[in-house]
């Protein structure tokens, strides 16, 4: 069993090249919640759903998120209503919201419901949210702590970063399933996610990060950060904000201890012997995920960094 | 002021004459809200949207609800999830649920929700749900007792009608407004609906029917059938089932007491004396509205039968 840490849409893209190399019925991907949001009163999983449509084959490719060829005649009412349309929702993507908050309502679990859904989809990987609990990844900025979406795609990323917290993570239990398949997990790969606000969100749920330290398989990462910068999404400022350099071998500072190998881009090859002073083996590839070909030999490296690699965590 | 008991598509259509006829901030509608139903964990008012949407000009004219060109992509999606789909929902329609399922989670009456949508698309006429309190028609069949909307669309009216009901009713609140109005109108017209389970719901929420029989205003109603058939839905079973007259006349007997004139269709002229012997006045003239010359007619030969009318109530 292959575990994966995952966020959004870099994780995502990495699982399309993992269903390529191992079969998806032995991958279990356990999923960032902390940037749910309400909508509309709506239960909106941002990371959950990119996973998903990924995995099933319809998630628009162009932006990462969302339905291919969704519609947004839903959203267009919405505002004619009054309601706030910053949040960019398509008519199918919005059914998801729908049916999981009625489900929610009847008493269902997140885990349930995300399982559903993925069956639906017909998803062969497993996928477990962190927790079933409700978490809310905020950002401090100069006008007051936001939520992650309101700071990422309200505000568009431009208010300067003072500090990250996770509201409700201290009882946050880890979502079933969790804790045991970090355990039984063959090999452990952290997904090219945001180190602090997805990968850092679901390492902060009580018992997971001891679960990922103490876990007999291999643990291997793969950086984010490709040449000092990221390849999508506001690590850049999350990571200053925290005392992480923009870097892969900031990366290699947030993952000390809990991680084995690190796997970084061919361009920062310079910096591998820095990161194995801190206690890590360096796998040097080319991690930038452009096409079918590329994912998957992401996930053959990544593979094989797990088979080869030797334990380096306390 | 002129009051009109409002139904779905028939009493729409007739509001769509009268606005042009009269000020549509002289008008006020009280419409039906038996016909509810939470779909999707999504409430859903039928009767208030297709008023609104006729009134606001997005009406899809062919079926007389919905928005016209809508799409269903959110509907197919819940399919796809394993959501029932059998009554069918637009996407832009659908917006209409989720902000209103939101703002009456948040605290909105009915009543408040109804009136910023009007607003916000335009509608000049007042709309007032009969209740905003919770009322679910319920249909007896030899299946079982059936919510409105399972009978009529879900099942397509198929089943025998034993009986009907209306739960909630005894706890029902008239609206605010909604005794008030009747109470100081000009003319109370009962627009051409389902005298059994539009009309006949609104008149049995506590209070509205004393309040139309007192009124001082003349009470004018449109029969909904037209040579022994209704011209739109399920009436002639449900009136059967209560013990009416698939007819004008049957209208008549239901509305005994409670207005003083009756419209009916010239394809019943023959009914008149009738009728006439039921204490009511009886208007003849071509009710079926097609086109908008059509309806602007009808709308004023029931202001011209409300200015002519003597009380003919007990």
């Amino acid at each position: 069993m292959i575990v994966v840490l995952a966020g959004g849409v870099g994780a995502a893209r990495f699982l399309e090249g993992l269903v390529q190399v191992a079969p998806p019925e032995e991958i279990v991907a356990i999923i960032n919640t902390g940037d749910d949001m309400v909508f509309h009163g709506l239960h909106v999983s941002p990371d959950i759903d990119i996973v998903t449509y990924t995995l099933a084959g319809i998630v628009d490719e162009s932006q990462g998120w969302g339905v291919r060829d969704d519609t947004t005649h839903a959203l267009s009412m919405l505002a004619q209503l009054g309601a706030e349309t910053w949040f960019k929702l398509g008519d199918r993507d919005l059914a998801v919201h729908i049916r999981r908050t009625e489900l929610l309502r009847a008493g269902w679990t997140l885990s349930e419901v995300t399982d559903a859904f993925r069956r639906a989809l017909k998803v062969g990987v497993r996928l477990l949210p962190m927790s079933d609990d409700q978490v809310a990844t905020e950002i401090c900025t100069p006008v007051g702590w936001l939520h992650f979406q309101r700071y990422l795609v309200q505000r568009r990323a431009r208010d300067e970063v003072l500090g990250v917290r996770f509201i409700g993570i201290d009882r946050a239990c880890p979502a079933p399933g969790v804790i045991e398949a970090l355990q039984q997990a063959d090999a452990v790969i952290i997904a090219p996610s945001n180190p602090v606000v997805s990968v850092g969100t679901i390492l902060a749920v009580p018992g997971v990060r001891d679960a990922v330290t103490s876990t007999p398989a291999p643990v291997v990462a793969v950086s984010p950060i490709v040449a000092g910068a990221p390849i999508k999404g506001p690590a850049a400022p999350l990571m200053r904000a925290v005392g992480l350099d923009v870097s892969a071998r900031g990366v290699a500072v947030c993952y000390r201890g809990v991680i084995d190998t690190l796997i970084i881009d061919q361009a920062d090859a310079g910096l591998a012997d820095e990161i194995r002073a801190f206690g890590m083996e360096v796998a040097v590839t080319d991690t930038i995920m452009h096409g079918r070909a590329a994912k998957r030999r992401l996930a053959e490296t990544a593979l094989s960094a797990a088979r080869t690699a030797t334990r380096r965590r306390p």
